[in-house]
């Protein structure tokens, strides 16, 4: 499981004040945090606007690479941010762009930049017709997107495709639209990555943590392979931990026992 | 989710015991506290051979049925425990036979009583071959016994195939394999249920309870609408809850809405 760690993000109010005031001890000690706890990737988003958003997203890669060599993910729509987020990184690790969609103008002004580059793109279903309402749309806005970035020289290993998850409480269906269309993009383009930002299916429903938990084994039963999501949720990644054994990605389940001896499953 | 209350198993000390004492206050006590619990079948398994069997079976199913309306599913490869069980049965709901196989001899000595009777029968999927090897044994012996029920005038809705779960432990491909069997056969046959004997998948692996609910998660999210478990597992119990809701099987997210202000789901 190739996960994203999500926590970084201007949206939330203590990062957005940590962003402000430059507390850049704040933020290192959730990157590190982050990455101790298994991130493979540590997604920096600004949440603010235009030459906020570049120079937060510059300060915020120049931060957290200080103290990590985990690849970061750039997560702004804003190509200036993403370009002058590029030209600080100077890790060893390809990096990733979050996200391209399949809208006319973000796809225009995002191409040029994720085929020079080389890094992994986040492919979210997104097209100039709005979200997806179900597994088809999914599917065909996500194949279109494959097939325009790899006509762009992007390799198939750096696309992860993001399937959008909408809220299963405004919509009982969305859950299984999203797994139908995860199994069959993974089935067409196996090489593909599928990632998702996972916490949105649970908004405005009880018990959230727990849908999380048991929307992630389903989507790895399917195919998911990557998940943005809080890395710092034990019991989250203890369920990534299981659910890809269960797939059988977990040659001789060495993974998933080694995670055991190491406390990482809790205590059951 | 169709649960089948797995508890009163003569294979465990504990039920052998209280099955040799006659010691109807457990058994009735058990079987209360897993109808309580949201168990739709009370299994009933001896444990026993030979006349033991067939008196045990009826003493169990007389014990149960004193005290629960649900119907029972009589658990033994035996047809004169079975044949007994049924005549001892006189409870409302149709109860269920566990198990028939595609193995000449138990299918030739099943399968009459089944047709008679009208009951729910539980079809493993094994053959003269033995265990099923791989999706595609668990696929063609599933329709195989599909069809020899239906020919026999079973109703299609009265089927629950069952995979036959093995040990990841000791194959760690067999998680993939079960679950690819269970989408073909879904897939295939839309109104035959599928249950399974959920935990033998943890067997030999550490956490085995967390193994065990990160499976019915992918199950249910490829058509599994029914297992044989310890109903009294309330973690489990929130799982089958939110994986039928994330599977869209639960109109408006009702029922996990009210399983969560009754207090079912945890504390999350």
């Amino acid at each position: 499981m190739i996960v994203i760690g999500e926590l970084i993000n201007g949206t939330r109010d203590r990062i957005a004040k940590a962003i402000r005031e430059r507390d850049d001890e704040y933020i290192s000690d959730l990157a590190m945090q982050q990455a101790e706890a298994g991130a493979d990737f540590i997604d920096c988003n600004p949440g603010t606007v235009g030459d906020d958003e570049v120079k937060d997203m510059v300060w915020l890669v120049e931060t957290v690479q200080e103290v990590t060599y985990l690849p970061i993910s750039f997560d702004s729509p804003n190509v200036e941010a993403v370009k002058a987020a590029l030209d600080a990184y100077h890790g060893e690790e390809t990096p990733m762009i979050n996200s391209i969609t399949a809208e006319d103008e973000r796809m225009d002004a995002m191409l040029d930049l994720v085929a020079d580059s080389g890094v992994n793109i986040i492919a979210l279903v997104m097209s100039d017709d709005g979200m997806p309402s179900n597994a088809d749309d999914r599917v065909n806005t996500g194949l279109e997107l494959i097939n325009t970035l790899t006509g762009a020289g992007v390799e198939r290993d750096h696309i992860f495709v993001d399937p959008v998850i909408a809220p299963l409480g405004t919509d009982h269906e969305v859950g299984r639209e999203i797994l139908e269309a995860i199994g069959e993009i993974h089935t067409e383009e196996p090489e593909v990555h599928i990632t998702c930002g996972l916490s949105n299916i649970s908004f405005g429903l009880p018990q959230r943590r727990l849908l999380n938990r048991i929307f992630l084994s389903q989507c790895v039963a399917v195919g998911l392979d990557s998940a943005i999501l809080d890395p710092l949720d034990r019991e989250l990644m203890a369920t990534c931990c299981a659910a890809e054994a269960l797939a059988g990605t977990d040659e001789m389940c060495m993974t998933y026992i080694r995670a055991s001896r190491d406390g990482i499953l809790g205590g059951e």
